[in-house]
């Protein structure tokens, strides 16, 4: 089952794609929940299956993307995951025995085919391609072995940087992991089952591509954490629950580890591709109106 | 006027505290509003002011605080920050331009009087005295000498670290610092004009005890980024809006920094205290039921 939002005269709404993949049948009025967060924290994802075989409210191919999740309440990032990236860190983690961790806020992503954008403050505009996996029921302290049973879905994201502003601070890569709209997460939520169950998240294939040209291609059974132990880990210090987002890291080869640098520039195109999946394409633009917003 | 969150017949309710402080008027049967980020986020502050006059509901002393806010979407963190402290870091800071920005997830913090958590995987459970301050009105690249406009309340915060889990890895804090109920925030919101204006804010005596001996003291004076700047550096790269929280900073003294380290243990009182804005008390508890949650 692939999930998607999408903005519908003037507000978001939740969708199923049909069966057949070229139509999308509306959950709201369906089912009469204001989102897809809705509709996981309410434990009502499997109501939407049926409704793959519904008459399509609209044709997949008309419909305008959002941001997969509207407003998740936890987004947990994951640093330095992949095997290969530890060493573009030329002083490299000082433990290896944990994951990196971060939060984003849902407004630093946009969704599939909307621009991501490239602040004032910074030409150091990077792309990160990830798979993010989406908890689908509550949990504290799971064990590793039956962490799997806790995702409901998986996602894609450019879990887009502005590379200067992670390293304001000593600590901390807050400031350039969240600047509003610089990500994109979508373009849908797809059950592990579509997949063929949750075994299939320790071999995806992951592919990020900037106008074609292939930048970052790695597959999960190279992470050093892999899903079941992030999700593991994550929930000792933090209560886990349906909705809640981890992404799960990014493969070697974002922009900042070539030399020169190679930055996003506006008109870029991003895709991050995973088969069983889907493409989720983003393309760069400046703000529209970076001065102050003020109310 | 103060604001705050109980919970009252197994629900918790907003309220504001009467004129004479002796009593707290409810905002829910009053204004119908939910909570008190509802109140900020619909902007209906003002509305509360004249149900300080109001026949109050409840004695405050009968109160049971809960969480201020009940879920902020954002709550930004400041790392080092009082001058002092960076003395404290060995290494010091990398770059003393720009503060130190982390995430906590509102489940990390309980409110005045509960129990804050010291979980089984680690004794070194560390206190943290800040002030905290509420968004009131929203922006983006709020210039510096606008910041205080946007700034509703304050509050008080333990911003309770597990210390080890602060270095799990290389870079970010996020897991030592968002330990479910480690923290507290409350007792209550109090609006700048209770204060004698914004102005008040650059100058607040900060005062953290343990078991009634003082650990931290200092004044908002020192520090490196006051609240003004923070907010302004913050709005950069992320939208701020009401109901909003940034927790400032927190002076020396923290336990960890003592020589043995003085972890906080079950039965130890943590007491926040600002002139004008009041005490901030939570006793140290162990987790009552560690095993895994899981349903």
């Amino acid at each position: 089952m692939r999930l998607l939002t999408h903005e519908h005269e003037g507000r978001l709404r939740p969708a199923v794609v049909t069966a057949d993949g070229t139509g999308v049948v509306d959950l709201d009025e369906r089912l009469g929940v204001g989102g897809l967060d809705e509709l996981l924290v309410t434990g009502r994802l499997d109501e939407a299956r049926p409704l793959t075989r519904a008459e399509p409210d609209h044709r997949l191919d008309t419909v305008r993307f959002r941001r997969v999740l509207t407003w998740p309440r936890k987004i947990l990032c994951i640093g330095v995951n992949y095997r290969g990236r530890d060493a573009e860190y030329r002083e490299g983690p000082t433990d290896h025995a944990r994951p990196s961790v971060f939060v984003r806020f849902p407004d630093s992503f946009v969704g599939h085919e909307q621009a991501v954008l490239r602040p004032p403050e910074s030409v150091q505009f990077d792309y990160e391609g990830e798979i993010a996996v989406v908890i689908g029921r509550e949990g504290r302290r799971i064990p590793v072995e039956r962490a799997l049973d806790h995702v409901a879905a998986v996602t894609l994201a450019d879990e887009g940087t502005v590379r200067d502003w992670v390293r304001h601070a000593r600590f901390n890569v807050t400031q350039g992991k969240n600047f509003a709209a610089s990500g994109s997460l979508g373009p849908w939520l797809v059950t592990l089952d579509e997949l063929g169950g949750p075994a299939a998240l320790t071999d995806l294939e992951l592919t990020t591509r900037v106008n074609g040209e292939v930048r970052q291609h790695d597959s999960t059974a190279t992470m050093a954490f892999p899903v079941a132990e992030l999700v593991a880990y994550l929930s000792t210090f933090t209560p886990l629950a349906p909705g809640d987002v981890v992404l799960t890291g990014t493969p070697t080869g974002a922009g900042a580890r070539f030399d020169p640098p190679r930055w996003l520039v506006p008109g870029d195109v991003i895709e991050v591709e995973v088969p069983g999946i889907g493409i989720l394409r983003n393309t760069v633009a400046d703000e529209p109106d970076p001065a102050a917003v003020t109310s």
